[in-house]
C-alpha cells in the first residue's frame, strides 16, 4: 500500500516541530545540556502534594475519578477556573470556559473551527512554533507582524491588514502572546493591549491571546498589573483567551483552559468531542485538588523566585562569557532568553557547532513565519539547574567564539 | 464580534455527539438509569493497584513522570505495547507504534492525515458515532456498507466501491470494528477478515481497524482465536490498527495506541505535535506500571466474566419483559446489546417516553451514515450494576409496551 498517494493536502504541509526535534537530540545524549525545550524545572513540582492528592482520590473511589468525563471539563474544576479568571480581571461562566488537553489543544481548536485553507492568520514576528504548526496544518496562510520592545508594532499591524485585504484575502484572527512571549520574552505594554482591543473591534478581527506565562513575572522587573490579560477589558467578545497549568503545576497533567465567547466555546466543545472526547479525568481531579487545597496559590510566588533566579544566573553567565558578542532584552518573566547573535552568524550553523560543545538551543528561524530570524537563538533557562545553566553558557560561549573567529575575514569556515 | 461569519466550513459541519448528549441528560437526573454511554463499570477499576503505583511514581520523583514527554509516547510503554501487539499476532516496532490520547485521537489522526474534503470513507451500517464525527469533521463523504450476522457484507462492499468510483470519487479507506462492534456487538468472521485483507490489497484501499473490545470476549460465546485482528495477517501494510486501555484499565488515563505502517506513524507523530504535543505523561507511567506489574494481565479474565455476567442479566431481563416485542443478536463480547424495536416504533420517539420512565439509551439513527436505523436502540450493559440493569430493563419494557400500545391501529398517539 502506497500511502504517499493517500495522504491529505493538510498532511503534506505538516512539518516536524523544531523544538520537539531538539528533544529527540537531547534524549540521545545524556551529557548534553539542553536550553531547547520550554520545560518547567522538575524539582519545583509539588511532588508530595500530588502524592497525597492521588492517594486520597484513589482511596475515595469517587466513580468519575477514573471514568470518562464531560467534554466541557470536570465541572467543579471549571468553577475553579472561573475563579482564577476572575482574579485576572476576566469575567467568565460555564458557557464561556472550556477545559483543553494542554494549551496546544486550544490552539488546535482555534485552528480547526476558524480556519479554512487560504484564510489568513496574523502573528507576531517571532511567534510560538506550536501555534504556527497548529494554524499551518489547516493550510492557512500565516502573515507576520513586526514586534517592538513593548510588543507588537501597531502601525505594521494596520499596514499588513490592509495589504492582505487588498490581496482579497480574509483575515480570521490575530495571534498574540502578551506576557513574556515565547520566544522573545517580551511583555506587551498596557497601552498597546487596549489599542489592540480597539483595533479588533474596529476591524472585526478577533484576537487569540495565549497566556501560559502571565503568573510567572519576575518581581525585580515586572508587576502583576502589567500582566493584565487583554481579555480582561474585552467588552465586544473580541478575545479568545488560552491559558494553562502546565507551567505552574505540571505539564504531565495536560490541563489547560479557554475563556472565549459562548458561541466559540460551544463550537470548541463539539469539535473536542471528535478530537479526544474529554481531557483526562484523573488529571483534572488532581489539578482541581491542587487548586482547592492551596497548592497552586502557595507555589506561584515560589516559582516567580525560582525562575527569576535561573534567569539571573543565565544573564550573569552570558554577560561574563559573551559581553559584546551577544545581546538580549532582559527577560521580565517566563522561561526564555532571546539572544541576538553577532552580525552574520547563522543560528543553524552555530547549532551544529554548539552540539559538538554539548549544548543545544532552538535556532530562531523556526519562530518567524516570513523566513527571517536566522540571527537569533532561544535559550530556555527554565529546566536546567543553576549549575547546569552556568556550565551550558560556558559551552555556548565557546561555540559562539569559535564560530565568530571562523567568520572573521581571511579565516576559512570550518563549521 | 460575530463569529458565525468566521467559523470554518469544517466547523459548520460539526454535530453534537448523540452519546455525549445523553451524558448531559444523565448528569442532570440522578434517578435516571443510563444505558447510553459505553462506559466501563467503575467498580471494576483496579483502584488499589493505581493507588500503589501513583504513590511509587510520585515518591520516586523520576523527572519525566510529571514533565512533557515525547510525542511518540513514553518509550518503555511503547515497548510494552509492542509486546501486547505480539500476543495478538501483530508484529510491530517503535517505527510502527504510536501512543494516542484515547482511541478518539487515533480516529482524528486518521481523519486529518488521510482525508481531504470530498474524499470518501466506507463504513459499516451501523458504525461508531465517534468515528463518524471524526471523519465528517474534515468534510469527507461517508458511505455505508451493509452488515450481515457475521460482519460486513463483502458483496455490498464491492458494489459500493464500484459505484463511488464510477461517480469519480476517491475512496481513502474502509473503517471497521471487527470485534464486538460498537454499536451492533457483531463479530466479524475469520474468513471475512482474510477476504477483507485481500480486497484492501487488490483495490488499494487501506483498512482502519478499530479494536477497543477484542480482549473482552465472553467465554460462553466466543474464543480468543475468533478475535484475531485483521492486522495480524497484514503483509502489505494495508491496515491501520487502533486499540486502547480505556475499556480494560480506565478511560481517565486517555492512553491508547496505533499500529500502522511506518510512513503513516511518522505522519501521525508530526500531526500530533500540533494537536496536543504528547499524551499525559503521568497517565502513561501509570499504565506502564499497570502492565509490568501484571495488573492488566490479572484483570482481563476477570473483566470477561464481569461483563459477561452483566450481559446475561440484561438478556434475561429483556427476554422476561419483552419477549416477542424486541429482538437482538446475543452479544459475544464488548459492552453493547443492539436491539431491534417492534415494526414502526421510532427510537427517537421511544427515547422521549423512556426518559419519562427514568431510563435512557442511544437511538439507533446516529450510527447510520445513510439516515436509516431508526428502529434500533443501543443498550450498554457495561456501566450499570446488575441490579440497575434489571431495574432499567423493567423501565424500558414499560416504555416500549406503552409505545407499542400507542402504535396499535385505532389508538391515538400520546407520545
Amino acid at each position: 500500500m502506497n500511502y504517499e498517494t493517500l495522504f491529505s493536502r493538510g498532511a503534506d504541509t505538516m512539518r516536524q516541530s523544531p523544538i520537539r526535534q531538539m528533544g529527540t537530540v537531547a534524549a540521545q545524549r545524556a551529557d548534553l545540556i539542553s536550553f531547547a525545550p520550554g520545560y518547567p524545572g522538575a524539582d519545583a513540582f509539588a511532588w508530595d502534594d500530588y502524592r497525597a492528592i492521588a492517594d486520597d482520590l484513589l482511596r475515595g473511589r469517587g466513580a468519575d475519578v477514573l471514568q470518562y468525563g464531560p467534554t466541557h471539563g470536570f465541572r467543579p474544576l471549571v468553577d475553579v477556573l472561573i475563579e482564577i479568571l476572575k482574579k485576572r480581571g476576566i469575567s467568565a461562566s460555564h458557557e464561556t470556559t472550556l477545559v483543553t488537553t494542554g494549551s496546544q489543544q486550544g490552539l488546535d481548536l482555534v485552528s480547526r473551527t476558524l480556519l479554512d485553507p487560504g484564510d489568513v492568520v496574523l502573528l507576531e514576528l517571532p511567534s510560538y512554533t506550536g501555534a504556527i504548526a497548529a494554524f499551518r496544518n489547516t493550510r492557512a496562510v500565516l502573515v507576520g507582524v513586526k514586534q517592538q520592545a513593548d510588543g507588537i508594532d501597531l502601525d505594521d499591524l494596520q499596514d499588513v491588514l490592509q495589504r492582505v485585504r487588498q490581496e482579497g484575502r480574509r483575515v480570521k484572527f490575530l495571534y498574540v502572546t502578551p506576557n513574556f512571549q515565547n520566544p522573545s520574552g517580551s511583555l506587551l505594554s498596557l497601552e498597546k493591549r487596549l489599542r489592540l482591543l480597539e483595533w479588533a473591534g474596529r476591524e472585526g478581527v478577533p484576537i487569540v491571546e495565549d497566556d501560559p506565562y502571565g503568573d510567572l513575572y519576575f518581581e525585580d522587573a515586572a508587576t502583576a498589573a502589567e500582566t493584565r490579560p487583554i481579555k480582561a477589558d474585552d467588552r465586544d467578545d473580541s478575545v479568545i483567551y488560552l491559558t494553562s497549568f502546565s507551567k505552574t503545576l505540571a505539564p504531565a497533567f495536560r490541563t489547560a483552559w479557554v475563556a472565549a465567547p459562548a458561541s466559540v466555546v460551544a463550537k470548541f466543545d463539539v469539535a473536542k468531542q471528535a478530537i479526544d472526547l474529554c481531557t483526562g479525568n484523573f488529571d483534572q481531579h488532581v489539578v482541581y485538588e491542587a487548586c482547592v487545597r492551596g497548592v497552586l496559590a502557595r507555589r506561584i510566588p515560589e516559582l516567580r523566585r525560582y525562575y527569576q533566579h535561573k534567569r539571573t544566573v543565565m544573564e550573569g553567565a552570558l554577560r561574563r562569557e559573551l559581553a559584546g558578542l551577544v545581546t538580549w532584552p532582559m527577560p521580565r518573566g517566563g522561561f526564555f532568553l532571546w539572544a541576538a547573535l553577532p552580525q552574520e552568524m547563522d543560528s543553524q550553523v552555530l547549532l551544529q557547532r554548539a552540539m559538538h560543545h554539548g549544548v543545544i538551543f532552538v535556532a530562531g528561524g523556526a519562530f518567524f513565519v516570513d523566513g527571517s530570524g536566522r540571527y537569533f537563538i532561544r535559550l530556555s533557562f527554565s529546566q536546567q539547574t543553576p549549575e547546569r545553566i552556568e556550565d551550558g553558557c560556558v559551552r555556548l560561549a565557546a561555540a559562539i567564539k569559535e564560530e565568530h573567529a571562523a567568520l572573521q575575514p581571511g579565516t576559512a569556515r570550518t563549521a
